[in-house]
């Protein structure tokens, strides 16, 4: 897997559910909005409920998912490109992640390739709820 | 402040400086990767020394700077685009950061404004380190 990536490879990185607790720890933390921290101020926000902070979905399964995948393999990061928040995520509902290899642009000298990742997020409905195109310099043998 | 954001519009947001035990427990929380968690594995990689995870200086000019300035304005994040990984941050190394109000797309009748925030972080050298657009759907009166 270290060695070859190849355009089109796509990886389910599964289910994902965050609970009202996990999204206003991590918003208090790095996102203090009130629809992302206290309830009864989010109920009468845009979104009507508490959601989470746009880069929670993305964190957590870029840290759980995606490194123990391919975390041994990196050199560096390029670049993120294109992130969409098109849906809120709310606490309770099951996120499906996935992540596809978009564009690869090797280096065999160097032993190197930039990678470019398609992260997506779905709901339950099959509705996307966010995306972005993540670019990373990996080794390849 | 709330009601008007002009194109052009520049805010300094300081100097931030990390320290290796930030560093490490920002990439222990996020990104563990070794060359952001151990400092004897770093010195062995592509950088040459501790750095630290890409998405660290913005997160937490972000949070620090950003937010209290626009954060009660903000209705909803949009998309993050460009996000652009020039130069390593090591610790203990002056970081300068700026945001410019890039571009407004403005709906008076729904009292809301699109609002592409230009992020810039250099390095005392003046040498941009890191840069990325985000589109935020802000209150405006």
């Amino acid at each position: 897997m270290a060695s070859a990536f190849i355009p089109g490879q796509r990886f389910d990185l599964g289910l994902t559910v965050l609970s009202e607790e996990d999204i206003i720890s991590f918003a208090k933390a790095f996102d203090p909005l009130d629809f992302h921290t206290d309830k009864g101020a989010a109920e009468k926000s845009f979104f009507k409920g508490l959601v989470a902070s746009g880069p929670h979905i993305f964190t957590l399964v870029h840290r759980t998912q995606w490194i123990p995948l391919f975390g041994k393999t990196v050199l560096a990061g390029l670049g993120v490109d294109k992130w969409r928040f098109f849906l809120p995520v709310y606490p309770g509902k099951k996120i499906l992640s996935a992540v596809t290899v978009q564009n690869v642009k090797a280096n065999p000298e160097k032993k190197h390739a930039a990678v470019t990742w398609f992260y997506e997020f779905k709901n339950e409905e099959g509705a996307l709820v966010q995306s972005l195109e993540m670019t990373v310099l990996h080794k390849i043998d």
